[in-house]
């Protein structure tokens, strides 16, 4: 069984990074998985361990941080979130390419850990869309909005670092997008070498 | 408009490159330009100046090398065949997407000069499968057939040095495998920094 991808996605709220990881594992639920991070922060109503999150202890989260067990992590409004190591490497192992959704300052450290990432950064394609998009949903009062906006102008210096840049302006074609940048990574030669070395032995008896 | 790309496609005699760029020629049109070569042998019945190739004479084509207008060139059987700068930047400035069709020695030149070209190795799935295709041709004796896998078991030492391997096994997978490349080296993050910086600049009163 050949190893599957690590896929880190990453993009400006609101740019569509949830949707888009939905209806790709709906569409290709064989080919992909979604890692799953762990969070030190209580279950709300309707959630599950192991299926939204994994729920830890302060404790149980330091001593993965201490044993290396978490590929990144971050505290956010007073709780650890991080992303478990052996989900993602079982995952992989199964043949499956793991999408891992993520903050642009978790990235670097995943990358440090598994140089062979494949980065991808989601977004609208203009910022006034992005604007109307986070003004559409109705949830957020202006002043949050305001909030994302200036989230975003620090993150858009993080884009240049990766290695592609989705524009999510169609749904469907920023899946079929995706879809193509997953396709393309495993025709790339250092993900086919052991082609090129079967060829190779096969061709043996000549040289 | 924006600079289409320079993709260089290489792989064994036997593997499919030319139906392969036929058809995707034949698919779209407008997204892509063949390259055409320059050569000094003599066009043969029915090949017309600037279609199958630029016709030179020995002189014309020197001149053409001693000016710089060659990405690159060889000599094969006596003649000089090249491939004229002109055309692939004036196609690429267009838009389009230009495949190279090339020996693999031709690839080191072009790579040279073209530092961002995207290269491409074709191959059958198995050196078995390749025999099968080379023999049904039915126009090759057996010693030729020999000549070409002795051929081939050189070209494939330079097959790690490709971008991708492409296995052409059913060839309407293996265009759709083609595009999915392409498709995904439009979307990456140095094919778009123009979208970053514009992004950047709508986001400018916010820092």
């Amino acid at each position: 069984m050949k190893k599957g991808l690590l896929i880190a996605v990453s993009g400006f709220s609101g740019a569509g990074k949830g949707t888009l990881m939905k209806k790709l594992m709906d569409e290709c639920p064989d080919d992909f998985a979604l890692s799953i991070s762990a969070t030190t922060r209580q279950p709300r109503e309707g959630e599950k361990e192991g299926v939204e999150y994994f729920f830890k202890t302060k404790e149980e989260f330091e001593e993965m941080i201490d044993a290396g067990e978490l590929i990144e992590h971050a505290v956010y409004v007073g709780n650890y979130y991080g992303t478990p190591k052996k989900f993602v490497d079982e995952q992989r192992e199964s043949g499956k390419d793991v999408l891992l959704e993520i903050e642009v300052q978790g990235v670097l450290q995943v990358k440090e850990k598994f140089p062979d990432t494949v980065t991808v950064f989601v977004t609208p394609p203009t910022i006034s869309e992005l604007r109307k998009r986070l003004t559409g949903r109705g949830t957020e009062d202006a002043e949050t909005i305001e909030k994302r906006i200036e989230r975003a102008a620090e993150e858009v210096r993080y884009a240049y670092d990766y290695d592609y840049l989705l524009i999510n302006d169609d749904i469907d074609k920023a899946i079929a997008d995706l879809r193509d940048i997953v396709s393309a990574e495993h025709q790339k030669e250092e993900n086919r070498t052991d082609v090129v070395k079967r060829l190779q032995d096969e061709l043996g008896g000549k040289k």
